[in-house]
């Protein structure tokens, strides 16, 4: 199959496939989902993703009827049935299946959704560029849902600004994420530094994966917020999304940044890559 | 039939309807909607509704392909097929059918949902309890979105304590509105007290009728924010929404509230209920 979309065990191809009308998703976003890439058919990084969407799913009392076992298997078949094994493998649990009403049953399970399409990781050894907005978001964006309706937008102004990503900032001047990356800084002292995980920000599996390598090459890493102006003046602004594991960023809001640590970018980049290659590895 | 879900043009009852997989909704809650009550066949508040649906789809750049007039052609065609002329309307445009991707095209066009159900007026002559939250929702609460986890969070918590809303309130107490409905007061001076129609709160329809009746009636109305104390100090406390467009309330996470101004209450309600029912009369 050339892409394929799955639902509660039914899968066709994602322009072919169908749901029931009364998924809970359709109302509320009710949602919670995970992506990440798949190379050689291996998914990578696949129990930490799990484990995360199994942590959203506790936090808004959405009930998977899956084990995680049993969700790792369904993955593992469904990306065999693809003609490449390098993929994009996106999936989501949503509340259940009712007439529209805020209010649900307590016993109510899941539904299970899976998007497979073609993939390759992103070329991590280019430069990006980006803007900056102020976050307007909820208060939970520790919690992976579906409520994306910002992201969408923000992301779409950074596609007509010609642009990768849009960073966003609080109140105040406090660098958070980025429509669908973490962000990060490596100052001028050599830390990287980067947002704490609180419910401002989405704890990113490639965000600890960095952290990873940075306790393995002897980067000292640094888990406290970080303003715009820190951001403008560090020696090097990295951003980095499960599709994208590490970018560095030479140009914000039309003014170039960082440049000053390129030393670190390599050895982060090489980390990464080996991490990720060596993980799927045939 | 007994219920009707509506997509695109196909309608079925709502439990055998189905919609495609990649509609965007499923992946970014990416839509607005509308809701309103039916009595008699006839759609109550048609116009300021479908006011409202408009500039909810603009402000989130949501292109819908039906003209206002086209739509409450659908909406008034598709009422007639249910066996009861009571019901609740509920429709939403999403932003249109896309392989999931956070960026759409400049030119998609939404696609419209309907939901018909027999639904009756709430009883508005029996008080109501409601319980407090902090008010963690995002800073687009203007726009009647499918961003509604926290929504479906705060009315499943106020179904668990067996209460009939949940008030919200930002950092600083004051209060904004509720999970679905909007909430006011009436002073000790018998002024009718409700939050500015900011960012903060979703400018209800059933909360313009309030103030049209106000006007009408000689009640001063004063549209300034108001604190929890004020609320819980204050003369009477109304929630309004579409479904019930005024309510008292006398109970508050568990203190008694309001019951100093009956007559006010009365006259509102009187006001209220004349209205709706001139309005939808066979």
């Amino acid at each position: 199959m050339k892409n394929l979309g799955y639902y509660n065990g039914r899968f066709a191809p994602l322009d072919e496939l169908t749901v029931p009308f009364n998924d809970r998703v359709h109302f509320f976003g009710d949602g919670v989902y995970e992506a990440t890439l798949a190379r050689n058919y291996k998914i990578y990084a696949l129990d930490e993703h799990l484990d995360r969407l199994y942590r959203s799913a506790a936090m808004v009392d959405i009930h998977i009827k899956e084990t995680k076992a049993e969700m790792a298997e369904i993955l593992s078949d469904l990306v065999k049935k693809l003609d490449t094994g390098n993929q994009l493998v996106y999936w989501q649990v949503t509340r259940g299946t009712q007439a529209r009403n805020h209010t649900y049953p307590e016993d109510m399970v899941g539904n299970l959704w899976v998007v497979l399409k073609p993939a390759e990781i992103k070329n991590i050894y280019e430069p990006v560029s980006a803007i900056t907005a102020p976050d307007t978001r909820f208060l939970h964006c520790n919690i992976k849902t579906l409520n994306l309706l910002p992201a969408v937008l923000y992301a779409q102004d950074a596609e007509r600004k010609g642009v990768y990503e849009t960073i966003l900032y609080r109140e105040g001047g406090r660098v958070t994420e980025c429509s669908h990356s973490n962000v990060h800084i490596i100052t001028k002292d050599g830390v990287f530094k980067t947002a704490p995980t609180d419910n401002l920000i989405l704890p990113g599996i490639a965000r600890a994966h960095l952290i990873k390598a940075c306790s393995e090459l002897g980067i000292e890493v640094d888990e406290t917020p970080f303003s715009i102006e820190e951001m403008m003046d560090a020696a090097e602004v990295l951003i980095s999304s499960s599709t994208a594991p590490i970018r560095f960023c030479d140009k914000i809001d039309g003014k170039s940044v960082g440049g000053s640590a390129p030393e670190i970018i390599e050895k982060l980049q090489k980390w990464v890559m080996d991490d990720y290659l060596a993980a799927t590895a045939e």
